[in-house]
């Protein structure tokens, strides 16, 4: 089968064999894979990462232990938990630190013709859903976690710094939820899917001080978790959602004098990410800046890491 | 009256007139003041401090609006809030954002033979407590903060990174309040008193990795962030007690990806402090390096900079 392999920095597609499919878990066939910043960042080589990328995916499942499942149109959880550990008796398997997880560490990528994951970490696209939106689950996801880590009352005004892929999707999660979001960005392009999703999306030129109770850091930047501290109000709430590689300088003192509170935040549930496109509660499709054939991954990488394209989706 | 004042770093004695009592305000004899870390950093420069430094004491009114204030021993509150803004409106003057601080920012300080602080911000000194314990009443209510701030279950294991003066008040607070306190430092002598105080006392040498849910940083050094950081389980709190001057690096994928929630930590209500030396639930005695008169404030200052000394105090 054909695969995409990343090798010191090189995007390249091979001929692979066929995944052995283990007791447990399904064998898929790729519909849709999303390229994300992190595939870019296992291109330059980040993590000493050789193999085949790719978590954010639609397939539909080809071989499982379950007889029900062949034939059905899945996305899966990322992380390939131990199932014995304290977090995974906890139900938090995606964070279980014995964990491989799916295109980024130590379990082949979704970006091949075909892929495995445990049966578990499946979930059934429902048929009102189409591919092109569902490729967007594991991305929405990771928006939504913000929702289950702090609770936002409805109607507070919240500050989303960045307009990047997930700066625009959490900004539409949070809107969905109910809060006055306001959108800052440095694309006017960009900041139009926010504007027309109902969200107040400004150009980041001067940024307010101490202005929110609650601020967002999805820049992508090592400046943006500063400029979120200096946004937010007396005892308000950052969430960092912006994994900088390398060390962040932060004036630790304008954290303890202001009493902020930072909230580290990652992967999500894919629950309420399958529940808001079901429902339609957020555009997907204005992210998407391009499909290209799994064959031209080559290009597709290429293309995902130029300024100003959104999400570039490989097809199966 | 006699005054200390910082004057281009230089610790002097100087005679000041007497200051005026506005409406609202007591007038009070110093009796005790400890010399605070902050002092050393006024007198180095930090935010251009020229004038009485002094925000930790022990007083006896003198004159007041209310008939009986004067001959009461009192311990202040540092910030003097505007009383009308919405923090205030709150209660929670002491992050008042138009507030002048004692002895730091814009009200002359403690280390005078007077000084002057609104009635509001007195608390009058139990009887049973010394006016030596009771002269700790300031940063241990810092400690205390951490309480009013974060939940922390009794019998959890908390770490304490840190044996200074305010890294040894926060393990016996939380020891106080029924959690399983690890402290952390590289001084044997300092960790003798935690130990005194039935604290598991440990020298700093090789720190454990992802050991607890709860961690404070009280190293006041800018690689404390960051060890605490990597103490702290998947979903652990941070408490960061440690203002550290200019920027502290941080590994933003290392909170991210472990979903970990940081809580700056600044000065909090008396009240509970009062509670823990009437009932002797803290030793504050050990923490006493040495007792000079104020004239001696040059010597004083000298000696809390010196390594391995605690509190000093001036003698009103």
């Amino acid at each position: 089968m054909l695969a995409v392999r990343l090798e010191k920095g090189v995007v390249r597609i091979r001929e692979q064999t066929r995944p052995r499919r283990p007791e447990g878990f399904a064998l898929i066939r790729l519909l849709q894979g999303g390229i994300c910043n992190t595939d870019l960042e296992l291109q330059r080589g980040y993590y000493g990462f050789e193999g085949t990328p790719g978590h954010e995916f639609v397939g539909e499942v080809v071989e499982a232990d379950s007889p029900d499942l062949p034939g059905e149109r899945v996305v899966g959880e990322i992380n390939l938990a131990c199932g014995h550990c304290e977090w995974c008796a906890k139900g938090l398997g995606r964070h279980c630190p014995n964990r491989t997880v799916l295109g980024i560490v130590k379990h082949p990528g979704a970006f091949g013709e075909l892929l495995t994951l445990p049966e578990r970490n499946l979930h059934r696209v429902p048929r009102t859903i189409p591919t092109e939106h569902a490729v967007f689950v594991e991305p929405l996801a990771a928006a939504c976690e913000i929702l289950d880590q702090v609770k936002i009352p409805r109607g507070d005004r919240v500050a989303v710094l960045g307009d990047g892929k997930l700066g625009l999707l959490i900004g539409q999660v949070l809107k969905a939820h109910g809060v006055e979001v306001h959108q800052y960005g440095r694309h006017k392009d960009k900041l139009r899917i926010a504007t027309k999703a109902g969200i107040d999306a400004r150009i980041a030129k001067k940024l307010p001080r101490a202005e929110y109770g609650w601020v967002v850091d999805a820049t992508g930047s090592s400046e943006g978790l500063q400029q979120a501290v200096n946004m937010t109000k007396l005892r308000g709430t950052v969430v960092m959602k912006s994994t900088v590689h390398g060390t962040t300088g932060i004036n630790s003192a304008s954290v303890i004098v202001n009493e902020i509170n930072l909230v580290g935040s990652r992967c999500g549930r894919f629950e309420p990410a399958l529940r808001l496109l079901r429902k339609k509660l957020v555009d997907v499709e204005s992210l998407i800046s391009e499909v290209l054939p799994l064959q031209d991954a080559p290009l597709a990488f290429r293309r995902a890491a130029t300024p100003g394209v959104l999400k570039v989706i490989l097809q199966g």
